[in-house]
């Protein structure tokens, strides 16, 4: 294998295609990234047999070839070197990148060591494009409600999927709930898959701001997002979803419409004083006054009672984790928010004010 | 003890203050820092035994009185509160913080617990004022030369003394030395005091961009740096400093001017290769292509060279830790750097090009 690339053009491949390849892992050449020329562009793909990313670049290429090679060192090195024009030589199992005064030869394994990359057949998926910045948002607006906990799979991934002709991103981890709605699904076949939330992260940090639409093809097992040169395909969670719209409440007792900034920063003071209680803090609204006040106590540290002027339609108080509600009031793209609750037990509603039906966050009450 | 202060200026006092009480020690009242009302002024302070941090802010102050208060918890309460007056109240020990909506009571503890905050005689101190920017940058240039081994406290400080009438900080860990020339000295009186390296950086942080100058008082056993509103005074390291200037050749047999982007490119280029030989990379000169090149081998990975175009007298080569030398290269305040050695045993020089005495930085070889 012999051929030239540029700097810049190595250098941002490897950025994207490095990381996947430098998890920790039992099998060696997946710390390999595999190079693979094809006709006038040159393959870069890694692969933690969960997740697989291919990037393709131009090149000259004098002579074709593949070769594996350590990603961690290679993307170092790569990304060190000034701009210019970079020449790749294969001699055995060593790579030789040549630039200007700047010559290494790097130990690779072979390609056909290398694990098969995905291959999906495109004839039997489902297929989405989807605005960038609409799917990115959604993604960070659901995943920080997923659960970590890898005995219950399914909870670890983003359900994407379809109800009633409309498409969905939702996940849970059985405290809180996140769920958005994308464009009507454009397909008449219902889709319900579960995506890894690492695949979902791996996408957000690899898909360039530039990049203005994402296809996504799913099929049973498998789903693959193409950008352009990129492509990021995944293992779907092998799982049937909770069926979670069952703990959304259909209607409230209590409603509050709250700047969301003052409402982040009440709560964000209030939990300076809830450690000692797991993140506890009490909301209570006031409409004679037409004002929500949240009030938390550690018993060695003092206590805390911050107030905020509101729209409120009814009495009434609840205990919450201050960090998940924080978190969820990040998620909502509008000035003002509806917080929703009935009394101390039912699940607590977050909306953006006015818009009812794109985002909404469910968060658990604590036992208070 | 009752009084008003602006959220911003109790804000800025805190984040000064408030991390000196952070760290980790076995007295739970050095957690705290003090409040004492000073005629229409508020002292903060707060001090770890070592080093000491007081901010006085103009304070509306209605009642006098003193009382400590969880330091963690108050500064990240009031860097939370909105803009505004903020009124603080005492009550037996605990501290009512009143804003607009926002109130908290903390539990203190009696300012009689307090240790005493340190106290200079003036009168028998050395005085000096220095530049803020020719301080802050002295410092960072010379404490990454410094020791973190605690059995050797001298070596963990910066030696800031007068040579010859002229003033210098310096620092060596025994593997490499800086040494940076300050202003001239205004005082007779010599100067010989050993700074903890956690004291100069905790200045560096605290010392606002918008102060000009700082004052150094320098008695036996103390220092105190004056700023606007600010002190902070530090004990010394009660030790001789080691005789550093033996180690400074006088002469080198080889020197090299180089490009400082271009020899820092090179060499971190050349540290990917060497991680199994603990950083080591050689460095060889050829006058007759007026060309420095760095070579590095790792013996799984592979090897590298780079080279740069140069001015050099000599031919030789000597093996350095390349994080050593991209340091000191980052201590080096001139587009092209002077660097000298004589054979694989004597200690380089690393200069800025042209200027011979404002800084200097010493790196041992490696064995190689």
């Amino acid at each position: 294998m012999k051929l030239t690339v540029t700097q810049e053009n190595l250098h941002k491949a490897l950025q994207n295609v490095a990381r996947v390849a430098s998890a920790k892992t039992p099998l060696p050449i997946l710390n390999n990234i595999i190079l693979k020329t094809s006709k006038n562009r040159l393959l870069l793909a890694a692969t933690n047999l969960e997740i697989a990313v291919t990037h393709y670049i131009g090149a000259k290429v004098e002579s074709e070839g593949a070769l594996t090679i350590p990603a961690r060192l290679f993307s170092e090195f790569i990304s060190n070197l000034p701009k210019g024009n970079i020449e790749l030589e294969t001699k055995d199992q060593h790579l030789t990148i040549t630039l200007d005064h700047y010559t290494s030869t790097i130990h690779g394994m072979g390609a056909e060591e290398f694990p098969e990359l995905p291959v999906i057949n495109e004839a039997n998926t489902t297929q989405i494009t989807l605005p960038t910045t609409v799917f990115k948002r959604a993604i960070s607006q659901t995943i920080l409600a997923s659960s970590h906990d890898s005995t219950r799979p399914m909870l670890t991934g983003a359900y994407f999927h379809t109800q009633n002709g409309e498409l969905y991103l939702a996940a849970t981890d059985g405290y809180r709930l996140a769920e958005r709605k994308l464009i009507k699904s454009a397909q008449p076949t219902p889709i319900a898959a579960i995506i890894p939330v690492s695949s979902l992260q791996e996408l957000v940090r690899i898909t360039p701001d530039e990049q203005e639409e994402i296809t996504i093809l799913i099929d049973e097992n498998q789903v693959r997002f193409r950008l352009q040169d990129i492509e990021v395909t995944s293992k779907l969670i092998e799982a049937t979803f909770v069926d979670y719209r069952q703990l959304i409440p259909q209607k409230s007792d209590i409603t509050v419409v709250v700047d969301k900034d003052e409402f982040s920063r009440i709560t964000k003071v209030a939990s300076l004083f809830a450690r000692e209680s797991a993140g506890g803090i009490t909301i209570k609204t006031d409409p004679a006054s037409q004002t929500v006040s949240i009030h938390s106590i550690a018993s060695q540290l003092g206590e805390n009672t911050s107030e905020a002027d509101v729209k409120v339609d009814n009495e009434g108080s609840v205990t919450l984790n201050s960090r998940y509600l924080l978190e969820a009031l990040g998620c909502i793209d509008s000035p003002e928010v509806s917080f929703s609750f009935s009394g101390k037990l039912a699940p607590c509603v977050l909306k953006a004010s006015g818009k009812t039906d794109e985002y909404q966050h469910i968060i658990m009450p604590l036992k208070s």
